[in-house]
């Protein structure tokens, strides 16, 4: 939709990669639609992801116990964040939506993505909500929970045991999808109350 | 049990939280039985857990198009592997018992520990085996896929909201499971079949 921001956060090593095609595809199908979109592309730009000290500039919260849940949301609310963490935090805010494109091996994301979520999104909640496979665990654990309205995953399954054609028809049906995301309604998510609010 | 070698993978910011006591016990008790303790501490180490082309030392067996799962092959048949891979591979090897040691939030492990994991045991196998929450995916997907005999793993629940009596619980029945630790047998695995074998 004309006007609106997007944000992909990618995280693939190789451009021409299924991934990558499907990054791809999703900047020209909003583009096309008139929506401003920026690509946080984590290989590319060599984003940090362990959780450490360096996240937080100058003077600990607890220097004698480091706790990084308990430092980087002290960090947050005197701005002393590291910038690499804010950047990507400011993107995510303004952004109308966000798209995260990864391969779905091992236990769903690569490390680096994994360390996104970690440091921009906030690092150290619990949660026990199975459907791991279709990604429960980021639609109901993080995302859900850090305030986004969730709609349905795009799974494009086994890409690497994929026929050229099917694997064509995988990013066909992503550009297909695009074209009505504005339309979609978010998926039911764990209600508030089992996180005690 | 005298003489056998142990691999503690170790992934916490802060040696004073329950997960470095977990960690600090382990290497007592083991110690103690006259194995020879090894800790991989990964912070410590500043271990890298990205998964990238420095990984492959030398030239690329498909420069064209970046295959992690390829190329990291192609490199450990040609002994090409970065170097901070094939020391923890050697220390792998070498381990009669191997300890994962990390906080169980979020979908499972810090992105350092995934990383280690991805580098070291080999990144990119699918999985679709349910039981996250007991860590369902490391022992039947990376860990048994891998070649390990799994034992039941060891969870310690929301130390964060735990008395510090109930935290000294949590060590000590660490520790008291450690003194028989070599009598376990393995847990039960998805069968060989599964992964095509």
């Amino acid at each position: 939709m004309a006007g609106k921001k997007v944000l992909i956060v990618y995280a693939h090593q190789e451009p021409r990669s299924l991934n990558g095609s499907l990054k791809k595809v999703a900047v020209e199908e909003l583009s096309k639609q008139g929506c401003t979109v920026t690509v946080s592309d984590l290989y590319a730009m060599d984003f940090e992801p362990r959780t450490t000290r360096k996240d937080v500039i100058g003077a600990l919260s607890n220097p004698e116990f480091f706790n990084y849940g308990v430092e980087a949301y002290e960090a947050f609310k005197r701005r002393c964040l590291a910038s690499d963490i804010t950047d990507e935090q400011k993107k995510v805010q303004e952004a109308d939506l966000v798209i995260f494109q990864f391969p779905l091996y091992w236990f769903g994301m690569p490390a680096i993505l994994k360390g996104w979520m970690d440091r921009v999104l906030c690092q150290g909640f619990a949660f026990d909500i199975p459907g791991f496979y279709d990604a429960g665990f980021l639609k109901h654990g993080a995302l859900h929970f850090c305030g986004f309205k969730v709609l349905a995953p795009q799974i494009s399954f086994a890409p690497e045991i994929a026929s050229e054609e099917e694997r064509k028809a995988m990013v066909a049906s992503w550009a297909q999808r695009l074209k009505t995301i504005w339309e979609e309604e978010p998926i039911d998510c764990t209600p508030p109350w089992y996180f005690g609010q």
